[in-house]
């Protein structure tokens, strides 16, 4: 089974948030495991980080993937990383520069600047869609 | 004072939607008049903006502008167009052609798919922000 690790700086306090991120998770979970970490600072999202090997940032700077090019690079990186891999979501003041040295890929959403909480959100929709594309379902037509 | 109209396709079933579409709205509601208009379908939709002289389509092949960027072409928008504009989110198969044609501007969010719900989500959120960037606020770092 697939793992995916999403670390961000902040917690989760909207009610809509919450909400909305277990149905996605409700909806991976036969498929994939998937955890939140939640960093209190951008100094313990380094620190939580140091123990990982493998991890994306998500970053303005980064290559904008379409949703089926966004799917391809999921699963060739899950297939690489024996099943496991991380994304990374920076806080107010965006990614640290050392973990974006660190990170495997840099990866933009959109030329726009969205909140920490919508972010998560497409993230977690994209990953969904990204196993839909790949199963082939009607869910990405 | 500003006025918005959002022209989108469905329902908003979703109690999480509901609940962030209102925040948002409160938050607009001292300086813009915000009305989402949902039309049932496709054509239903078309027949909605017969009335409609001036609207902006939401679309993959529209232009990507960053936050900034979409600040000035939204208060440039309403500043041409009397403090009235008017946003459309296609349905499930996209905006139709004729609305295309018919459209001011052509706007994408992103090279990425993503669902109704959460597009309208992201217009709200960029529309709000928009109006801080203007206002200089510390929202928009």
């Amino acid at each position: 089974m697939y793992k995916i690790k999403v670390y961000s700086v902040g917690k989760t306090k909207e009610t809509w948030l919450q909400e909305a991120l277990e149905e996605y998770e409700k909806r991976l979970k036969p498929i994939l495991g998937f955890e939140w970490i939640l960093a209190k600072t951008d100094e313990n999202l380094k620190q939580l980080l140091e123990k990982e090997a493998n991890f994306i940032c998500l970053d303005p700077q980064g290559r904008q993937l379409s949703s089926e090019q966004f799917c391809h690079f999921l699963i060739k990186e899950l297939e690489r990383c024996h099943s496991r891999m991380s994304f990374v979501i920076g806080g107010h003041s965006g990614i640290p520069l050392k973990l974006k040295t660190l990170s495997r890929n840099l990866i933009s959403l959109s030329k726009m600047t969205f909140t920490h909480q919508i972010t998560r959100l497409i993230l977690v929709e994209q990953i969904y869609r990204s196993l839909e594309i790949n199963k082939g379902t009607a869910y990405h037509k």
